[in-house]
């Protein structure tokens, strides 16, 4: 059978988000967060899902206890080979994986005669008999068992034979697969190749995996290099989360694997329109941010913003991407900056809807515009509301919606009626709107809060649409001032309402003024896409 | 020249973050941050500096006006070749080349016939030419001519010929180096590794560099692959910055070499241990977080959490970690307990030259202050100073220099008498120093720096000493904004004088708050360092 496998050209998946990438620092699963990724993990045609290790943690038990049902991947518990001078019968690290109710048995062993010395301090022979006991036992108990072969590169470089010796006392005892562990992260594409290579002569009729950390930023390559060396079985976690540097990165590999090689997985093409959503759903469970570079599911990863790649991508998206976005569920995105041409200002009007007529001597203006501001620190690519503004401002499409004629913040830091020492933030705003002055006071959570609290006060009443709009997001920068110039505040305010999240900017050498300047940037920009064509119309 | 290049093991690094980095999202360097980050590229070790392209955006051009000097780093100057119908003499991107302070020019040019007829729109033969003479002229204006064979490997598999026409006019009209670029950064390890073999033996004289993407998580392994197979000058960005999914990672790429592989690098021991702080260092400029994931250079790049990757690592470090973290300048973090959060913190105090009792009560105290503190959000990594007052306030080695009881900060935009729209700010502070109370206001250039300066009006008569010292970084930072909890602010300060640059650290609902506890932590440290041992004394 192995040998068949190995003649094949299927790449068998192997997630270990749930197990390897739960030990990442600052990750803590929930049980809930288990099965939800179990769930998106079998929807995209991943083969094994390692949902953890029974025994060492309550959540893991929880999760084993009852576990999800999986349509077609298969999930695996993860243990250690049986503890010196137990038997397996005895050993609670098995007894739990046997407990756990998961038809595959991961078996974790040393292959590396250093740490069989340093690290358990037993005789290296005894360490064979932990490895075949434990994993004869496990194939009796369960459908599958594999063997993780802890530190294989290096094991084999220090001591060739005896890491060959490890992976043949696993496959005896009738593993299923010997997975090749990269466990410190620091082995070369180059090594894995030649290692993979001798490997698979040495034991013909292994079914081989791979295992690989990031520690060199090769992770991903190195675990190609192993297929390509003859291993069939990959894992990896979402988005590449795991300890240190993290484990190989699934994201990358999957659709590497199904577009641009001759190997198959389990990934069919409308499984693969899933990916950008799996691996969103990962970071949302884990409350951070999206890495917006990542390979093919970053929110960056299709975006132009060099002047010159934009006009060739209007011209044909292959000139500037190495796939279609949609293939992966991701999208294209135009960006304007600094360095944007003439052509890239044009492509993003044309992706917030606005045909302008390439002629107009209005857009030769825009653009000149969009330069001067972002040298005095204006930043468009990160604020295309902003942008959006600016660019229907200068089209004259965006009404007058009010006008803001005056504002004072005030911030007092003073001793309280009971003795306490606090910090208070008070504005009050003058502003016209659909012909009438407003002037409104508002205290707040900090000058900025106040301001917004001040401004929506007054505007409501014309506006209740803006009722739906919060604040969610504020970044603040200061430009380096060059030798003798005066340093420039950068405001970047991210608001979220029922049309979604958008971002402004405003710039100053007053901090709260550009902080002012984006606020009322982002209320504008909700008020146009409310659908509101004259100001006053509420 | 070129086949002695190839037949030694020097390999030639060429940073492209000012340039090609530039390129990223979300990024806009000031001339300053590119003076500074090619001053710290430059001690790094990095052999070519590209600054930018002069004549694309108003920053390059300042940058090249006015260029850094460089120790051993060439500066390099980005462009393309000449437009078509042009000659070079008339060229404005060429002229504007010639006219930058840098000894090396980096000439761009097309390689892919798909991209010549749908990109250029011209013949195949006439974009020979632009190349031809443009790199023809550059060698004849410059020290050095480079050739950016844009989108090589796409190009070579469309047509291999015509590929390789390009690279042949480039090298006769006398370029330095013929660069093989993965635009689209979509080309995998075992393809790189064909191409430059292939291109190595169709042009045995050529000096051959790579540049790579990391579209496919590949860009580190495809440069490795690329130097293997015989090119000798590799092209990246430090943390991998650049468009979409990032340039190949000179952080992971120059350790790689230097401690991996038998190649030579322009990066000797001593250089080597600054890579996590100069890493570090694009990060602060950019105002974002590090990665902590990064290979060699991330926070937990050599974090060691929990059990038995704990036990085994104190065995001997060797059993977890592929390299010494000192190397590059990086540190092992055990993630464990409260024990080791104590060791941890004690040595932290021992680095700032603080010598403690381990069993003083005080230390005790100080440590779980220190943990309740960064819990709330403080960041005493980035804040030695205010670190170093917190451990000395503890240990009672800080005098009570002054206190404020109050202050009230008002920012009132508003139309003048000329009819302009001017935002003031202006701070009012009360402070008991010396045995007097004191009550000043000030006006500013924002809160923040209105606020300061009332600090020192009241301040100055008592300890003239501040009058040296002066604000010179300010950044804010809002955590936590999605968890539905009250979102905090951080400010970091950073201040210079004669006592070199501190920074300080200030939490609180209130920005304007923050700020000022910010700002008296910077004053405070002041004070200490000038050896005021006691309040009042100027």
């Amino acid at each position: 059978m192995s040998a068949s496998i190995r003649e094949s050209r299927r790449v068998y998946l192997f997630d270990s988000t749930l197990r390897d990438g739960a030990q990442t620092q600052g990750v803590d699963f929930t049980a809930a967060d288990k099965l939800a990724l179990a769930g998106a993990l079998d929807r995209l045609g991943v083969d094994y899902v390692e949902g953890g290790w029974p025994g060492a943690n309550p959540t893991d038990d929880a999760f084993f206890a009852e576990p999800p049902h999986l349509e077609t991947a298969k999930l695996v518990a993860f243990g250690m080979t049986r503890r010196p001078g137990r038997s397996v019968q005895n050993d609670p690290g098995l007894a739990a994986l046997v407990q756990a109710k998961a038809p595959v048995a991961c078996i974790v062993g040393k292959t590396w005669d250093f740490h069989v010395d340093v690290a358990l301090e037993i005789p290296r022979a005894e360490n064979l008999a932990l490895i075949g006991d434990s994993l004869a036992y496990m194939a009796s108990q369960k459908s599958e068992a594999h063997f993780d072969a802890e530190h294989f590169f290096d094991g084999f470089k220090a001591n060739r034979d005896y890491a060959l010796a490890c992976l043949a006392a696993a496959q005896e005892a009738g593993a299923r697969w010997l997975v090749l562990c990269d466990t410190n992260g620091g082995t070369l594409p180059h090594e894995v190749s030649e290692i993979v290579t001798a490997v698979q002569a040495a034991l013909p009729e292994a079914a081989l995996g791979i295992h690989c950390h990031d520690d060199t930023d090769n992770a991903v390559a190195n675990s190609l290099a192993a297929v390509r060396a003859g291993a069939r079985q990959v894992q990896g976690t979402l988005n590449g989360l795991g300890e240190r540097c993290g484990n190989a990165n699934l994201c990358a590999l999957i659709p590497t694997f199904a577009l641009k090689t001759d190997y198959e997985v389990g990934v069919d093409a409308p499984r693969l329109a899933q990916l950008t959503s799996v691996s969103r759903l990962l970071d949302e469970r884990l409350n951070r941010p999206a890495d917006p570079a990542a390979a093919y599911v970053g929110a960056r990863a299709f975006a132009h913003k060099g002047g010159l790649h934009v006009s060739a991508v209007a011209k044909d998206p292959r000139t500037y991407e190495h796939i279609e976005p949609g293939l992966v569920g991701n999208e294209r995105h135009i960006v304007v900056s600094d360095q944007a041409g003439r052509s890239n200002i044009l492509a993003r009007f044309s992706e917030i809807g606005l045909e302008v007529d390439a002629d107009d001597p209005k857009v030769a203006a825009l653009v000149e515009e969009v330069k001067a501001r972002e040298f005095q620190g204006f930043a468009y690519d990160g604020a295309e509301a902003s942008f959006e503004l600016l660019a229907r401002r200068a089209l004259g499409q965006v009404p007058d919606y009010f006008e803001l004629q005056r504002f004072r913040v005030m911030d007092d830091r003073r001793w309280n009626a009971r003795g306490e020492l606090v910090t208070e933030s008070e504005a009050t705003v003058t502003l016209e709107v659909a012909g009438r002055q407003m002037m409104t006071v508002s205290n707040g959570n900090g000058p900025v809060d106040a301001l917004d609290k001040a401004l929506r006060k007054a505007l409501l009443p014309t506006y209740p649409q803006l009722e739906s709009m919060r604040l969610t997001d504020y970044k603040v920068r200061i430009l380096t001032p060059q030798a003798g110039t005066e340093a420039v505040t950068r405001v970047m305010i991210e608001s979220a309402g029922r049309n979604g999240r958008w971002t402004t900017v405003g710039v100053s050498t007053n901090v709260i003024d550009a902080s002012c300047k984006a606020l009322i940037d982002s209320i504008f920009w909700k008020l146009r896409r409310e659908g509101l064509k004259e100001p006053g119309v509420g």
